[in-house]
């Protein structure tokens, strides 16, 4: 298996824009659910930045579990992406939903997503083999460790290296969370593949008020980085508005988050006890 | 919603060839997991024909977890369906992957098919809706049956009504089984919606030996059919061998499930109980 | 394993009072999910005995999520039940939660019952092996058919052979039913032990208008029997009033049962074919 | 609810033998499985204590799945444990597994521990909130947040507020660890109840590698403290030996726990961003 850590071998670094996931500093990625307008995208952009996250996330092509709900503002959601980059120097993180769709999300995106939904779209991960950006796989709703690892081994065998895990909650039994988080599934990888592992605490929980301590958790359990989302207005949210974090909480995250890092930094973080 | 059931609502009748599912009697569609070889494939069809089923099921383009296992015959096995249906007179359900490939499915199919991996690959359901040939929706491995409903829905408001839902097993803790048929959800979505739906036992329990009683219990439920994998020599199956049933155990399956169909067409069963 | 079905092993015999579990004719217990006044508890037992079922159910003891929720009448609600089997000569199937009070329950009834929650309270099983009663299984909420054996296997191994399993639905993430019924375990187990196996459909949809056709699924699926919640009001049930039948719906799926019982006195169903 | 945390109010602070669980400071119990012999556990003991844990943990009665396996020293496992105490000066944290064993335990035990398959025996619970000893209530295998809230209320209605919450991992598809640790209900639970909660990562991955990893994420999540299987030779342990970390493994943990509780302490961890 291509995705397998060898003995003694390193995570792979993944270059997105400027941005590195895999190095050893934590990843951000941050920004709303879904591109709804110019005015909310470059307002989230501006707030992404300010937090100190290197890329911005925002869907333009939505996948809804009912068709009668927003789908995304599509092409012209990816212009807007692209803009807000312009603006902002954040690299751009979006999710492709089908095979054909890749050249023109390639176009726009540094980084191309793909949703848990899609997880086994075998077509989808063999065009993403061939698509020379680098890509965001999340896990699939209730696959397993072995499921979710053979799916990036299609994209890495199609020819693309770059690829960064994304563990997002699995579905159980327990409603007071839209789903559970695994952080012992993020241990496990890191230790099975070396593929960075980034964690979104945002869809892993569903509830705002979780997702500053499972974030945390998330560095602590050895992932790479985190995806959160940030909405400069959550109430007026098209969706996830929920587990979208607020501008002043968002900030206190990434003040976290980057303490964290340096801690990290370190080989042996009692090594710092003296410092502290 | 399209899909739902109104007061007094029939259920919705499909036609696949000259099969009929949803008028009450039983349908049967069975075949092997993969199209193999012209011989197994034809000899496969001939014992489907011989057991009184109605429609032969095989796959064609077969999504695996693994990128290095046998990923299906493609375009020539689909002309290998064709022949068979030439042979036997059956009509022919297959499986499509992506949208990009209904055209060249639907060319030799009478009935696509939707894998439980792509339940929610709304580009595929969106194409499907206008392919013009009844489609198949089997039910996501942790799909709730909200959507589940939803799903379909894509397919009926793109412009095909000619929908039939299959129940193949969900995920749970347990593993002596390889999935839980769910028949709470069959008599459940009977209740909900219009569509015909037929169930899977063969997935869903993933052992041969459970396959006959729980595609009784699926009619008992309430289930306009099932969908049955038999194979002229299971040992030898290059999928699923273990959960396909050899000749005579789908023959003698044959005869149950042709007896629980005739008893289901008087309006009530306990008035049969004088003939018994 | 004392449990184990050795090869040609016929189905243990359960005898609860006048009634059989295990030869051959489906069993049925039914009744109030919980005993409320005695007015209420005749009034079910009539029923009951007017459907033609052999067993009486009814909880003394509750065990609650809440400690706040009625906790049943207790003793009080024993001798109630030991009154309804003088009126009707049913037999009395109730629940016992603690190996202490085994004695009280034996003394008052004719079948002990371990609920879901209880299935791994190794005391209580224990306490079973000497109680001189048959007992009735239910199986954990989460809890494998491994376990399940298990933890009858505790029960036969104390010396007490006369055990009947129940499904009655285990945890997932559907959230329309109210568990999910697991027919694939009853025909699992019936291969794997020679105990009998019955079903808890009003549990394991936790929906009424699910019962009747999960009961003859049940069946189908190879069970011994079928347990039932009916309740003669079921509007003003203290508590599962949602998933008990009304009089009218138990006689009709009482009807039914019948039916599908003499079908299987048969051999092979299929022989019937001719009479219908 | 009792359980309930009301607006500003602050964790309840649980104390246990010279231990304070739920004060700021991350509490450690850590100890063997099952207390096996007088060597096993004083070694076992004399390295908890080395490392700096403040209580020892054990158990005397297992409740184990199948009949055949090893139930335990039982009584001479208590004396054991508490010989272990006088040397050590541990706390000692100890399995309870039905009411009638609460005096005898609470004889030996500084802290009566509920396992997660007895979360719901509710006989158990009650005499448990009479016993005037703190109680370690385990989540159940699939028990909601709801539910075991509503089991600790048991405790506290009949008197006992010393009550203390261990996530311990619930049961979910995923085969790869034994359990899904999850640590979303931990940082859920924090908000709503004023009782403190701990982490069980051993139980909780069931892989020995996974727990160092899953102890710190418990804390960055906001546990109170977290239980450890340690043992002198893992590869010699009568049960859950492959979960346990050996000496060197466990004082490396110990170190890195000491460190998180230290930044802890301070009121907001970026402020010491500047140490750093």
């Amino acid at each position: 298996m291509l995705t397998q850590r060898q003995a003694g071998q390193q995570t792979t670094l993944v270059r997105v824009g400027a941005a590195r996931i895999g190095g050893g500093q934590p990843a951000v990625m941050a920004g709303p659910c879904a591109v709804e307008s110019k005015e909310q995208l470059l307002a989230a952009a501006c707030l992404v930045k300010a937090g100190g996250a290197q890329m911005l996330r925002g869907g333009a092509f939505k996948p809804r579990t009912s068709p009668y709900a927003f789908q995304g503002l599509e092409e012209e959601g990816l212009r807007l992406l692209a803009e807000a980059r312009e603006e902002t120097g954040l690299a751009v993180v979006t999710e492709v939903l089908e095979a054909a769709a890749v050249p023109v999300v390639a176009a726009y995106a540094d980084m191309l997503q793909v949703g848990a939904r899609n997880m086994q779209n075998f077509a989808l991960l063999k065009a993403l083999g061939k698509a020379g950006k680098p890509v965001l796989l999340k896990r699939g709703l209730s696959a397993t460790i072995e499921e979710w690892l053979c799916a990036a081994e299609y994209i890495l065998e199609a020819g693309n290296g770059q690829v960064v895990l994304c563990e997002r909650g699995i579905r159980t039994f327990e409603t007071h969370t839209r789903n559970t988080l695994d952080l012992g599934a993020v241990a496990a990888v890191k230790g099975l593949s070396h593929l960075p592992v980034i964690v979104d605490p945002s869809h892993g929980t569903g509830r705002r008020e979780l997702v500053h301590p499972l974030a945390l958790a998330a560095l602590a359990a050895g992932a790479d980085g985190v995806l959160i989302e940030v909405h400069p207005a959550p109430e007026e949210a098209l969706c996830d508005g929920p587990q979208s974090l607020p501008p002043m909480e968002y900030l206190e995250l990434m003040d976290d988050l980057r303490f964290y890092g340096r801690l990290r930094k370190r080989s042996r973080m009692a090594q710092l006890e003296k410092a502290v």
